[in-house]
């Protein structure tokens, strides 16, 4: 088997993880071999991933060319989120963070390395419980986190100053698709006037909900809520849901601090080849 | 040790479970031994449990006498509830509820004895998963059943007619203490104009409130969400959270169907000895 | 065919219309025959009727007796009910209403006759038009008076100071069935904090409905929407819906000016006997 | 008479009807005779129509070369409107509509053809009755549909899934007017979290209102509400009410799916001779 | 002059201040003589004081053995209300008030003698600048005090975890008339979901407000507001605004901690004679 | 002392007051002096005048040639905002507003001139009174105006019929820095359903918050608040708050009437070299 094959299977077994090393696995693949079916080939391997598929879109034409551009954007990216997240976060904030975000973390990282004094609340975020790796993470860098179970969000936020989460894909509408709970807890926060921040690579845009076209929203194994239901009991398992445009303050991207609205032309502006 | 320190034994270390098998154990006891400390003894085991506490003030002055009538009360009510309740389900409704109360239960039990068709949406619960309970009981009357994880509330509830919860206590300004998740659900339901009732012994009421005492929150063990924390990581579990008046429809109890308010009046009607 | 069959009858086919005309009739007919059925027979002759039901049982023990005092109440309770309402209609006031209230324009009548300086804006309620019948009287009386189409309500009701409106039944939860569009506009006037008012006589109040009974909502004829409507489309002709309590400031009954839920205990009081 | 001046005087007595049939037929006007004062004089006939407006402002700087282009944006603008909007559409669902827009049929008829599975409420719409023709147009597309009178509306939301209409003009600040009702309707939906889209070329949108200046809203002739009300009875016939941006999900037009304030960047990106 | 009319007289002219103090000094006129018209000589030197008239009507039957019991009913009010509201106040919380009250200002005595640790925010409250009389009282008892202008009430209000305010009036249907900007502020903490509470001796309750009443707002001298204004600018002193029911969690007054419905009841069942 | 060191002195000082009158003079002190340092010692005078910043950005590149451009900039954009904003004033309209804006006064001139018959409310604007400053203003043009304490502007909005306010920055969130209590009075206008203009010339937009940075809030002296406040009352003098875009219906600029998120695009596509 190839190397394009061996990436490409990688791809879609899930043995590469996380939106943007997905993306930037996929560039290096067409840059191995760009015959006229790479392209269809690579975005259909992941079809709730913007992110791959606009990279792809980006370096196609060229991709041995246009390829290492598509790849450095992404780690430029998450450097300039951390830089303007970060000065969000003040001293004696209490931070709520929902799942795991890379940009997320990233701005935490940032806001300590610029010495503020803060704490960090968090979810565990079943079923998975991506938020025991959140915990560990912010815990490790020295900064106070204190976790809740999913329902405690309520009061978590209540004391929140603060909320900031990713996103999987961000639609025509200003919908931001990420982890479920997300959009029960930006209502929660919009509800009680606390800033939201949606922080994300620009390129989790997608273009083609401009047409119409739904975010697919996966269903995943029942078995990872309750390995054992008993018969008669059916489990619906959703790994996203969308967060309404008008509980976001601001999405926090590498093209910089935008409200939804904003942003949406921000992103068709900087990349017009994006569609 | 006495039968009586047997079973405040077995009411202190959760042995006896369930606030109205609590109650009605801690009137046997009182039944048995009715000396001057006694009620003292009895109501300082739980502080968390008004229905104890009323329990064994109905039944103090004459236990032997009155305590039967305590004991039977418990059993009367969760019968006229599951009646007045069940006549709320209709056909093709989905009913959402959280956690596990046998008076949630039987109004299902019942409506699906009168014939009606229906299905249930229910949470998970962290951490002790009482959802999973609750799904077997439902599914085991043939009822169809949906289990979701505490954070796909919001989706779930919108496809939802009905939110039916119980109650730990109800305090003099009309707030029902439930397992944490129930005020943010209710408050969502609110919002969507789901109606939402509290399901529950009037004897759940907690007359102290009216002098301005706090209903005391539960905080749990830490394990029971993540048995091996690292280091760092502090975990925050609470049992409870205060339902606002304002997004429960009514209180359906042995009362009858009444709006927060009118309850509060009807409880302290009915039952003039209740301080 | 008796007198109380011709009564029976004359209910029956709506040759006598309005709550309380009916109710009168009925508790008339209990005079002329009060055996073991009459009771049964006449409420079952209107069963969205609660006065109907409430002003026979309350008769009933003694029709003779009593009868008169049942029937005398209606024409009580409509002059309290004008004397309360029209001190809340001040000079330069807007009054919104919606469909046709016997109170609603008694309470205008006597506003008008205390020399208040007023205008209404009311909505002709399709399909039957009532609302021409609410111009009609209120411009026979000297004020002046604006009539909208049903979906001109929020524009209306955006220049209103206050909205009147009356009742066919109140339940348990304090929710007023009244036409239908009731509620749509209470929801609006409750928004832009309008104060908003039912106009009823207590006896409106349907006690059944604290055992969880849910109030019948009329279909009518889709004749009376569409007479020769196509074949395909399907007409929805409900009568009535339920407003909320909490678009209510106050219910005006002849026991005073009282928000629903104390509105409910005062009803209680007042009449014990009503179950 | 010529056929410019009986153009005009078609398009001026309402012969001629529908906001693209009247732009059409003003641009053919134009490529007939395009001296100096055509272009005041078209406009002039209609000033709450910015689409005729638009269309003569595109062509007048060579009608006969331009001019076909003008008139087949409509027809390409609808097509893809169609398109997009039919892909809002799943299986199960329940559409909302008020009064008639072509443009909304021809969302539901693409998604019928598209085999969709899905049913209209609709309202029957006053003073005209244009929710007749709507009832009536989808029924005979085979689609089962269920008319309400306008009152009616906040029920029928409650169950539908998606709210569809469309427009007369949209404003510099985002506000869409539309037929009378459509805000009070947008409001309930948007409080109901239901999805709400405004479906429509986007030549209504009207560019001199940049500049301060109010969308006209046509006072029309009370004997379209009640032929002959009393003397004394004040009709006020309202067409239009301008519905909030913020209750609008989504402008469906040629351009795409773009919430309100994309939408206003996207159709002066796109056109940028509207001015 | 008699001691009567010297009572009377300083009543009326304000030398006597505080609702408490003004009912206080009536009952003991009313004890000094009591013909045929001294109960409405009283009531009526100041229509704006129910306590007054409430205290009048209490020991008017026989002054001399009923009044002392009215006096001391606000003594023991006062007490009982601190009581109650201290166990409210718990160690970390921001308290915000408005202007000046008795019963808020022991409430923060009686908390600060329980030894808890909070502060206060206050707002200066013009024209006459009652906060700073609060302020005054509240540091010197030791308890940490921030004044705002009345204007950035909203950010004090965003920080803080409980309202406190007196009040001059309720009426049947709950209102609360306090000092102007009560309701706004109410409104604000409503919103974020602060607790808001109503500090009051229960004899604010305005019994004739039953029959449909006003409560009269005061015009104050404009004077107050700007000594010196220029011609052609008007000044509206406005003294009061009523609070919304819907956004006070409770009344903590004499008899306990009771939301506005269920206060409403409890007053009237306490005190028959109210009317 | 040179000319440039003299405004820059007075600047500093606060001898020129107003945004514009500041921007004007520091692009004087530009045009006589333009080495390296200058614009940093302009820009540094007053770090929150956006205006300032941005004016000598816009003039830097070539103070001489460009300089008379800024200057007649800011002239030009009041004569269009009085024009655009005009024409929102109609005849009968109540107009809301809050402090001393030049701008907003510039539009109710323009609306009078055009034969507008409205009145104005007002609030005084503690701690510094500008309200009686417009006031003075706008009686003196012959405009009704009534002046409210801060405190009374719920009641006062709830009246009005539009709310007219300035702007001290603009940042890319969209949210309007201006005198405190502009955001507590605007959500109470947006829950009301009143229109909301912020009335201001572009150059207000801060483009440093895209990069995250904060908008600085002065905080003021305390003793504008009370002169001599004892011992232990500490004193809050915020000057701005931040008002949210959703409570703002369009930002009326130079630029047009647009909403804030259109707003923020229209600014940088008209000034591209503002950053």
């Amino acid at each position: 088997m190839g190397e394009f094959e061996d990436i490409c299977r990688r791809i879609k077994s899930v043995d590469i993880q996380g939106a943007q090393d997905i993306a930037k696995a996929a560039v290096r693949a067409l840059m191995l071999r760009n015959d006229g079916k790479s392209v269809e080939r690579l975005t259909s391997l992941r079809p709730t991933e913007p992110a791959l598929r606009n990279a792809v879109l980006f370096a196609r034409s060229n991709p041995r060319k246009i390829g290492p551009a598509a790849i450095s954007h992404f780690d430029d990216s998450i450097k300039k989120i951390a830089e303007y997240g970060a000065k969000k976060i003040e001293d004696g904030m209490i931070v709520f963070t929902h799942c795991h975000s890379s940009n997320v973390v990233a701005i935490l990282r940032e806001a300590k390395r610029l010495g503020r004094k803060f704490e960090v609340y968090n979810t565990e975020t079943r079923p998975l419980f991506q938020g025991r790796k959140t915990a560990k993470e912010i815990a490790s860098m020295g900064i106070p986190v204190t976790m809740w179970i999913d329902s405690g969000a309520r009061i978590a936020l209540k004391d929140s100053d603060i909320f900031l989460f990713g996103a999987d894909a961000i639609t025509s509408e200003g919908r931001v698709f990420n982890k479920i709970g997300s959009e029960m807890f930006a209502e929660i926060a919009d509800k009680h006037d606390t800033d939201t921040y949606c922080c994300t690579d620009s390129w989790k845009y997608d273009p083609v909900t401009i047409f119409g076209n739904k975010e697919p929203v996966e269903r995943r194994d029942p078995k990872e809520v309750w390995k054992n239901a008993p018969k008669g009991v059916r489990i619906l398992n959703l790994a996203f849901e969308g967060v309404h445009p008008e509980c976001i303050t601001a999405v926090i991207s590498e093209l910089g601090v935008h409200p939804p609205m904003v942003f949406l032309e921000e992103v068709r502006n900087a990349y017009p080849w994006l569609r």
